[in-house]
């Protein structure tokens, strides 16, 4: 009989009615019901960070690791199957169908770059079966290219080639095993960015950055790995600049170097300050391919990875969510932690559920809003004058300066008309 | 003759040896010497900006103004001709060679498109006269998109077309101008950005942006301007989402509309607080086509253009602009003002004269750093992996993932090398 | 008959039923409504700002006044006049009964001292009418230290006595106008701060900061003005570096001055990052006398005083409310504006709907919290150890560190106890 | 024989005259040189941090340690004292005269605060010997009462009793230690500070750590120790709310717990994004008795505790300096660490040169300005109207309202005055 690991836990209902202290169950989440034509466990497509919550261990920037848990006994192999059993029993109690991982998250690095790669197969070779049997399925694997000691420089954009040649063998065998695996899609990090100008050739790096990411490509293509391929942009940590600070910059890099129909963005919002906006930007470019949802604290600098449960900035996201048709092959995937304090193991539960939750109310205000139509038809009064006229000709592209200065020769000075932020704001509140 | 706004005040000299308190006069900053084979001021082509130094008032965002001018008297046309002439008095004064002014700046708006443009066409008569006398030219003009009513919700990316009508009829007039008067460089701005996300299609408005670029190229083209087109990334105000947030970003933008030949870029450190970054970034990517050198406060998020006195800061901003080979057509204009509560006369001159010895000290200790090649060839052994082997195909871009891991299986483990950041900053801690 | 401002618009109902689109009814306020004990209005103690609803023109950083109304028309005290109809016409329909005012937004400035106080006699004789014929009442009235010329060095910090001094004259014609119009508070601004640290004598100005104040409290005193004075730290702006960063600091400083007990603090969150930390703090040390309800963005460090319409934070600010027993003879007072954009004289009214609804909804939640009490016991227990034996010396101050020591002895390591924000988190967005 | 763990390396000379590449030897730091009556070693008062230097093994955030040392071989006690021998071979060659340490960095924690306090006793036996050998002393010591597991959720602001007993357990023993090595100061962190209003109780928590420091005032006059107390105010982690957030808030709470008396404040620069503020707002208060002195990136939130090597801000801190007479007892502790690809050993002696340089050329600029004395007598003149009549009165504090009414109905509007902050700079320079 497999071990259990949350013992007295019982898969998580859905109950609707529950009281303010009943944190165990879903009041808002209801995986088969249908919105907008789809389930919310389709909308939502929410995905369990292994590391946070399986390798985590509640360091701080000030303390010890806090949380202690059974699956973390014995050798590393052993060790690194008991977890994963701990994790597919979570996945499943949750509710939960997909799951990530970094390669080296799964199984430990050995001494030797053959070594891990055989733990990478041992171990791998358990998921795929645990997979088989919950039907649970791997939304994205990326590779660790920042821990080891050997990429405290960089990983593709390190000053050593050896050190770039390390990142591509190890790059090699995770697309390998995306491909054993079937993940959906296969992530790169935004980078470790640089501390210092005075050490770093910006344009000497990014050139090697381009080339990583071609290979990948090609080698991609070569072994008939059909997933997404995603990027991160990142504008915090771990260096001071970063190389990749928001969507907008990352689009532009990848457009540079021929990249832009290979990759979508994968945001994590508390990776960029700008939150939402990053958001918004990739779908309006339509590159928006995935959610790192988490959060953070305005003001503190690093990465807390938090739970998101503000309901207001799930009902952000949900809307353009909903409004570009979904995230396939993406998902919602909780880049998110306990609480260093929160050592209790329900405190997993709890988190998820919390996260869970403000989603599925994110979804459902999402889906009023949309249908109700109220601020859609506000928005498109807004931007009438671009359907006919001088207005259509920008649109298309093909006016001309002169034909702008005709139009106000004759037409004079525009009305004022208030951006009545205050009454879009009104409006939303009433479905919050 | 000629009213003296300026009456004590001689022309400014260079005096080496001058005491702590003597703040009128050169003490780094000799126009003629010769650094690197070309004088200081071919290096540094300071400009004065016409608005901060001349129509600024000393308002603050909680006081009314406080810098009272002598030639801020009379009807608007008659103190905008004093205007002109105190700035031309002061420009030769301070030995400065080229300035740069906004076309509300210079000339007063009217009530009708037709009566501004009268307006700027009397003014610039005026200015192309003053222009012609004392050598003084023009590094670059701009149009002013922003502060009149009618450009609240944007200009480009304004949700009314009738607004962007006006902006690019404003914009015709400006090339003409900038074609009579022989402006260096045109300036774009990098918009408004957006409040809020309730209100605003993104998409929509940067297709909008888009279009009235590549409008005033044609007209650019039409009319025979050969001046390089300049646009700014503007990571704070006057909106919270700015859509050009930092270098990388705007150079994506550009090339995604196909413009990335069109135009360079100005960089103004205060508007974007990765300061330096933006110049490293955008030099490296060839696309540095001017400076806008002002500082401001870390930590307080407004636009304070405040004079760049920081001895540490124009080194390593003269260093890439040396590396580079310069910045012409470009130059370095002053977009700083003094402070509000400066409001001596004498101010004007004590902040420029203290900027111009700031960079001036910069460019000394750039060009020893560069002439004295240590830090160089500490970073060229740092990068020497990528001149052989493995590491030329990767400056080729020809490796693949095949090679990467059969490098790995056959040398196994990269040593450890020391990033050395502090040995670099002691070094560059030498010069200044 | 009296001119009518707001011609179109009917005293605003409470309507819970409204659809999304009607913003011009409360949906949740409802005046007479009791909770725990007291009606909505007596918990909430709503007041209008003068300046921001009825002075401020809209002007921007990067842009000229938008917001034309109809009251600004006519000489100064004949367009004053007008401005308060106006506004008592909208306390009136909005249901409001408080407002507040600097002496410099209700009557013009005169070119001298005497002029200015006769203009304050002669319009605070009409809001006297007015109050009298409304019920309308003044929650607090404040001098405008700041705005001036003469104030742009610092008024109580100034080094230059002269201004000093008439910052005193001003504020003693405030008190005396205080006492006319029954303020129940008199506001003190937390301070200009400095700019630079190489012109300011800190010990020297805050030696002044402290005298000033100690001539306000006399003077009080003397005429028998009976209102609670407040004062308010101020973290950003207008000068680099605050004087009253927050409330600790400030409490600080009234202690070391032996002001404590004069002074109560009025905490605006918009003013201070720390946001809600800053209310918590000064409640905690029961100091939290009142509140400049308004928001701002993170990350935007200027004052952008927005309107607050998260309903979690309305809900954390009206907990602590509830919690200390209300804020009398404070108040919600709306330091808070429209956008800038916002120009329709509807915007006025949605914008000050919205908020009192946040705020009504905000005070729903918190009662619901405190009723229920679910929170209020997990944090007891929490506490729980303080309640007996050891706890109990150190919550009376009587412990030592021999006893300490002696207790682990005998009883070792602590139990790691989960801090379980989650869940308190989870059970607080229960209410939410 | 004593193993060497720095074997090629030798006392580090001065050399005033050596070149750019030349980082292992004083360039500017010549100890026994005098400055306005005393020696640059007296003024700068340099100590060595214990954990950043000897302890810290390069983690980041994102990544493993990176620092391998030969001290860090064998048992735990083994490898302490080989440690410790190691720092002061450092300490000699480097010659500097103090050293600063935590509890748990000089000696394990055992599995009791029994064994942990007989390691402590072992190791400072040692460490007594080896400032007997050397003459260096110590110029402070802390407890740690963070890393550990049962201080997650704070020391003396703990939920927990028991843990509020283990850390007053732990103070009494550090502070024993501090008597039998003859530290000069103790120093006080600022504490944990909380994530979550919804769990904690603010007034609760304060009231336990004033108790607490009561305590450790009350033993260590019970006890005979004559050091100075320090405490540090701490703007940033590791919690979200800080309790102590800047020198102003950390003196309010010490004189509302009547320990004014007994503490002193130790100013951290990047613990606190005001920086220099807060080093100068604690010496004008007569409250600034140490500094840490190390640096960090604006704009990163994070704690990187760099090495501090800007000319200008060691001018200004160095400036206070002098001006308050010295920092005795207290001194100049470089809680500044290699960064963490700084991974050759030599990197220490590198970074710890290039500090005490910065701080020496920072000495060399505050004593001319102070000598030259033209700034002082600008400030002199600029508060000269304090001096005499009406400003007298308000520099002792018997001015009235009545009386600056008077004033100004007599001498009518002040002059304008300008600030002069850019000829401040701009002397300012000319020393740098």
């Amino acid at each position: 009989a497999q071990e259990k690991f949350f013992a007295g836990i019982p898969k998580i209902q859905y109950k609707p009615d529950a009281g303010p202290g009943d944190v165990m169950c879903f009041k808002h989440y209801n995986a088969e019901e249908v919105l907008m034509g789809r389930t919310m466990e389709d909308w939502l497509r929410f995905s369990v960070c292994y590391w946070h919550s399986f390798c985590g261990p509640g360091a701080g920037p000030l303390g010890v690791p806090t949380q202690h848990r059974l699956w973390n006994k014995g050798s590393p192999m052993k060790s690194a199957k008991k977890r994963l059993c701990a994790a597919f029993e979570f996945f499943t109690k949750l509710g939960v169908k997909y799951y990530t991982f970094h390669d080296r998250d799964i199984a430990p690095e050995g001494s030797t770059l053959e070594e891990s790669n055989r733990n990478l197969d041992e171990i791998t070779d358990l998921a795929l079966k645990l997979q088989n049997q919950t039907g649970v399925k791997l939304l994205w694997i990326t590779c660790n290219l920042f821990t080891h000691l050997r990429y405290m420089n960089g990983a593709a954009t390190n000053p050593d080639c050896h050190v770039l040649a390390y990142a591509g063998a190890q790059v090699k065998k995770g697309l390998e095993i995306a491909k054993k695996l079937g993940a959906e899609n296969f992530v790169f990090w935004g980078g470790r960015g640089f501390h210092s100008i005075h050490n770093t050739d910006v344009a000497v790096e990014l050139n090697h950055m381009a080339t990583f990411f071609k290979m990948a490509v090609n080698y991609k293509e070569k072994i008939g790995l059909s997933c997404q391929f995603l990027i991160a942009p990142q504008q915090l940590e771990p260096g001071k600049h970063q190389y990749d600070y928001d969507a907008m910059s990352l689009i532009g890099f990848l457009k540079l170097c021929g990249l832009d129909s290979d990759f979508k963005l994968k945001i994590e919002p508390n990776h960029t300050t700008l939150g939402g906006h990053d958001i918004v930007m990739a779908s309006a470019f339509g590159m928006l391919g995935s959610i790192d949802s988490n959060t953070g604290y305005p003001y503190l600098g690093w990465d807390t990875d938090q739970c998101p449960m503000d309901i207001r900035n799930t009902t952000l996201v949900m809307k353009v969510i909903v409004e570009q048709g979904g995230l396939h092959p993406g998902g919602l995937n909780f880049v998110a932690k306990v609480h260093r304090e929160s050592t209790d193991l329900e405190d997993l539960f709890i988190s998820h559920i919390g996260v869970m939750d403000a989603f599925a109310r994110g979804l459902r205000n999402a889906v009023r809003i949309i249908e109700d139509g109220v601020i859609a038809s506000m928005m498109q009064e807004r931007y009438s004058s671009f359907s006919h006229g001088l207005g259509q000709k920008v649109e298309n592209g093909t006016a001309t300066l002169e034909e702008m200065e005709d139009f106000i020769k004759e037409n004079g000075e525009p009305e004022v008309t208030s951006g009545k932020q205050e009454k879009y704001e009104s409006v939303f509140n009433h479905y919050i």
